[in-house]
């Protein structure tokens, strides 16, 4: 499946940089997207909040909803933020491995091999009885995580991170080692942990240097209670992507408080710029460095974590919080701005889910729609459709901002 | 990557010619689409204008907004059309110097290469000065291709025909020659002319033959100021591609007054029938031949002069003088009425542009919403979509001129 990120590459003679300076800037509001709630009289959060800032740019902007991967398709945020940033999310996929690395920032190597760990219970019989181990405390997650790191392996060096709770990192450094394995978790109760095993002919070095591990793993913590194994799943290496940068020809930063975000952007070699852990440091970052980049990524985090919570009041108010930030950018004078998520967050079902994402889109180029009003139902008559492909909004910014020449004569 | 042409061709059992007799015409109007322009009080030139016939079909028909490319790609006049006629403009691509012979009536044989020539202004040192020698005269053109003409090339024919200010083209016939050459034109000043190069293997003989007339060129050239050069870019042959016939099975005319849209046409093998320069004589000329063909493409030119002039007025007089024929073309009672542009214009921007472009179709089988009157926001909520691709069109037309079988059992 060819992404936008082929197709304009192979279509469209770039501006290039700096043509015109132009300048975008991509909001994204993680889990935006809600469900009606009762405890709001009906409404979402979205459509519940008090966000004048984001209206006043609808009814100069031109709205929509849409859909991260496909119809029907929950995204995880990898998956989300890629597809927002052009990259079709069914092809540039992610390892869980990686993004755990990423998530915890850890600075992986082109030829690491990085996988997510749980620890599990086993019982006598090696058989799993718990894949979380009583979702152990993150305290004895960190004292597990010292005795792994005891290990030796041959010619590798292994690190082991702590995640949260029953989760880990686990990265090998060395030589010939490949992605391409199974996952040793068996996703049931009731089986033994799954022996390593390669997808490719050229595996047999890091299977065995996997075995090796869950064995002396096993061996380590045999006497620890509960969390007595490891179950290992997503190997992954750091993927070779083509850049956002060499696709868009666009100097871009991103300004993300969680490292996960950070690492997501750092894939596709977008610049990280240094910024707090509030919107109002990343709205400061934002204005320091206004004059060193053509597109800037800010990312609002807590809606999202609302949403997870169930907590319909709070993501109402995390809403309001950024919408009390949009005049701070907007003076700024940008030429496009685009507000959307990378995901519904329902605070009703607590969890991502597959409904469209409410998207608006300003520059002076844009033609206005009738949508008067940011929310779920009133961008369903946005001009940009009600459930359009999330890849298409960097296209429609790159027009907007005046960079990409016509096609064709 | 497959177009409507092939997807259709695979799937649908035809009806094929004549089944039933049901008409179809395609009116599409050149550079429609606009943005809200403050000096028509927030409205596009479309909704400022008095439209009450195409309003009036809206009342019965379905509407929305196509995009003939990509979300934000900026169509060329030849994809615009392509995609309308249900050609992938992303797959069928067309040379610029095929479209240069097509738009001054060049008969254009299937083994001519065809170049789109600048004369340009290079200095002593041989970098370009001025890519269009300062937009010399038509005049001053003509005498130059004077001048050209009279160069000799080993073994082929040499046709050279002035196009417009700058502009001219140039045309090789003889055996063995490829339009695979990348462009003399370095498209910056103070560089040289590009060397010609081939891209394909079999390319040395065009490649020295254009080498030949390159050299010859600015020998003939050098006394003169400031047109001292020529750049050549676009090579291409006339491509051979399913006819609109052959696919669809209808027997269709062409009724355009610009010899470029001719020539497209020309392109897909529909009939090109002489007309006049006005949109009246376009309407004669329909009516002349109403009982010789199946469906009808005519072309109303003007919206897009005007767009491109930047000048708002002019354009509603056009889109006002496009409607006012209207009844005469209902008057021949056809089945099918599709009313649409090839891409937008818009009057701000004074150039082709990204935006969707509205669509009216009608026809006693189609499925009326709620539009009641042609203009970009009111066709947002059309039935047809407010982004869909314009290669949908051509299906629908023919489904509702009922020429198209069930699919399956």
């Amino acid at each position: 499946m060819e992404g936008y990120v082929e197709k304009i590459k192979s279509l469209i003679p770039y501006s290039g940089f700096g043509k015109c300076r132009l300048k975008g800037i991509f909001v994204i509001i993680d889990g935006l997207g809600d469900l009606s709630c009762k405890l709001l009289n009906g409404k979402t959060p979205l459509e519940a909040a008090d966000t004048p800032n984001l209206d006043n740019i609808c009814k100069n902007g031109i709205c929509g909803l849409q859909q991260p991967v496909l119809s029907g398709i929950t995204p995880g945020s990898g998956p989300g933020h890629l597809a927002l940033f052009g990259y079709d999310p069914v092809k540039y996929k992610v390892g869980r491995g990686v993004l755990s690395a990423l998530g915890i920032n850890f600075d992986l190597k082109s030829n690491d091999v990085a996988a997510r760990g749980n620890f599990c219970t086993i019982d006598e019989n090696g058989q799993v009885t718990d894949r979380r181990a009583g979702r152990i405390p993150t305290e004895k997650n960190v004292e597990l995580c010292n005795i792994l790191r005891e290990i030796d392996l041959p010619d590798t060096e292994l690190f082991i991170d702590t995640v949260k709770e029953y989760r880990f990192l686990m990265v090998l450094r060395g030589e010939n080692l490949t992605g391409e394995l199974i996952d040793t978790d068996p996703q049931i109760i009731g089986k033994k942990p799954l022996n390593p095993k390669g997808l490719t002919s050229d595996s047999d070095r890091t299977v065995n240097i996997v075995k090796e591990f869950v064995s002396k793993a096993h061996n380590a913590l045999r006497h620890q209670s509960p969390a007595n194994m490891v179950l290992l799943r997503g190997f992954s290496k750091k993927p070779n992507w083509p850049t956002f940068k060499g696709t868009f020809k666009l100097n871009c930063a991103a300004i993300a408080a969680y490292p996960m975000y950070r690492g997501l952007a750092k894939l596709i070699g977008m610049d990280i710029l240094e910024t707090g852990q509030e919107l109002n440091d990343e709205i400061e970052t934002l204005k320091k460095h206004w004059n060193e980049y053509d597109f800037f990524y800010i990312h609002a985090k807590k809606t999202d974590s609302a949403g997870e919570d169930g907590d319909f009041d709070r993501k109402v108010a995390k809403i309001e919080e950024v919408d009390r930030h949009i005049p701070k950018i907007l003076d700024l004078g940008p030429d496009v701005v685009i507000v959307t998520g990378d995901h519904s967050t329902p605070s009703l079902l607590k969890y991502h889910s597959w409904h469209p994402v409410p998207v608006l889109l300003y520059s002076n180029r844009c033609r206005p729609d009738n949508v008067e009003r940011f929310g779920e139902r009133a961008c369903i008559t946005g001009g940009l459709g009600p459930r359009f492909p999330a890849q298409d909004l960097m296209p429609l910014a790159l027009a907007n901002a005046d960079r990409l020449d016509k096609f064709g004569a």
